[in-house]
């Protein structure tokens, strides 16, 4: 007989396939609703969003809207925009004069079918759509959520971070500079799919900021783990090559407090957020607080 | 004693004049009400925007926006969003992978100032805080904005332009290919901009209707000039070199029509554009109509 460790270890896992094929139909029904424009882009277009991945971001607005109780009708429009806006980073980060990044996801980048210009653009499309997502779904909070999606990607918050973080390569950058990047560069717009649900739901000012609690610390936890999977993971699991940050001199937790000190500052990050779920009522077998435990035990 | 058509081109050159500030007042306003995150991107963000322009995207919000009976506060946002989109845009365009322009207006574009990846973060800033600062200038109508503003600017709008326009360099393009072009690189963004005067004067549909028909048309017209003014323009008129279209093996209309018949096809426009202004009842001495002789005979 199955322990009720595993049992729930399964449910967890169930939640997370349920996730990526809830979050898949989403992208594509997105995709079927919008004018992707001449036929050469569109095709471009769609390719990173077809490329596969974990879906955390749309995965994490159905969690809180459904927590929350908003229908699902009313969670697709913005989970399609917030990992159309999660993949146009990528595409822009993987270009020659970012990262210059030949594969993601274990497939060639955008840039790397399409040409440079291309990549450029799909990148900017596909930001650009996320925008459109949020109008076309319409309702009263829709303008509320472009606000939250706009802060979380541009210059106060993701873009702003991709800037820090280039400025920091090849510089002695100290903790709080590289929290402060980890802060803008992911955790903004992973605390953003969280708001975005709890928005959705239409839930009080206490219940969001509890929500946008959850995100931060969740994607810090998560960006403390991706620094130590660099030193420590296997290129087969991680789907890239480890040791990149090193090679490209990035700031990065483990180099200023060693892997057992990123370690323990995930596991800090890892407590806020369970404890910021459990302000929102949510009981130990919650996919929220699992999805904590699996975060810190991630292998890619 | 000045002639009555000396009054009116005086008048219309003061109008000109008058939008630029009101419309670098607006952007300069903007500028202070976004968090533009971390100094080095700030300076990087106002870099394009205060390298000057004619401002023509914001006058015309303005312009349909007052005539249709807005309030000012009411299309100070829209005007400037619509400019940081069309900045984004000059400079992912003159990026390396795209057109590699060095000059824009006369200065260093961005991306030679502060380097080929702060450039495309640059543009990415810019475009998500147009949007954002649609959702922060609130009201009913601004979510409609967010709609007309992500459809013209995206994949169906402008960043559909761009990768035909990039597509058809070194291709023979049909005469109804670079019209295309010209429709979704340029002329989706103008009419936009009339548009989203008309959606905060809350206009009727058969009103923004006509405000569209207007703002196709003209754009159209500034495309066909511009391309003529690359084969007849000097140098110092322009603030960029001439004979770049052809140099780039660029499809345009010069290319497919002859220097006269583009000339012909941009004065179709031009009273194509005419032709709606008196829909909306505005007279002669309207700027909606001596903005179209001025696109006309523009030299720069």
């Amino acid at each position: 007989m199955a322990s009720p460790e595993s049992d729930s270890h399964a449910a967890f896992e169930a939640w997370l396939r349920e996730g990526v094929r809830w979050s898949d139909a989403c992208l594509q029904e997105a995709l079927q609703s919008l004018d992707l424009g001449p036929v050469e882009l569109a095709r471009a277009l769609r390719y990173p969003l077809e490329a596969g991945g974990k879906r955390l971001r749309p995965s994490l607005v159905r969690l809180f809207g459904r927590a929350l109780g908003a229908q699902d009708s009313e969670l697709q429009g913005p989970a399609a925009a917030i990992e159309f806006v999660h993949t146009y980073s990528l595409v822009h980060d993987d270009l020659p004069c970012m990262d210059d990044d030949d594969l993601r996801r274990g497939v060639p980048t955008t840039h790397s079918v399409f040409g440079e210009a291309v990549g450029v653009l799909v990148g900017d499309g596909l930001l650009t759509l996320a925008f459109e997502l949020l109008a076309q779904s319409g309702g009263p909070r829709a303008l509320e959520m472009v606000g939250v999606l706009a802060r979380a990607a541009g210059p106060s918050g993701m873009v702003g971070g991709q800037v820090l973080d280039l400025a920091a390569e090849g510089q002695i950058t100290d903790l709080e500079g590289v929290r402060r990047i980890h802060r803008l560069k992911t955790a903004a717009l992973i605390e953003a799919a969280c708001e975005l649900g709890a928005i959705a739901a239409g839930a009080d000012d206490g219940c969001r900021t509890a929500v946008r609690r959850y995100g931060l610390a969740l994607g810090l936890c998560f960006q403390a783990i991706d620094d130590c999977l660099d030193v420590t993971g296997d290129s087969a699991d991680l789907g890239k090559t480890p040791g990149k940050d090193a090679a490209a001199d990035k700031a990065t937790l483990v180099q200023g407090l060693g892997l057992e000190g990123a370690r323990t500052e995930a596991e800090a990050w890892a407590e806020e957020a369970r404890e910021a779920a459990r302000q929102l009522g949510l009981g130990p077998d919650h996919m929220a607080l699992q999805l904590v435990d699996w975060l810190l035990a991630r292998r890619s």
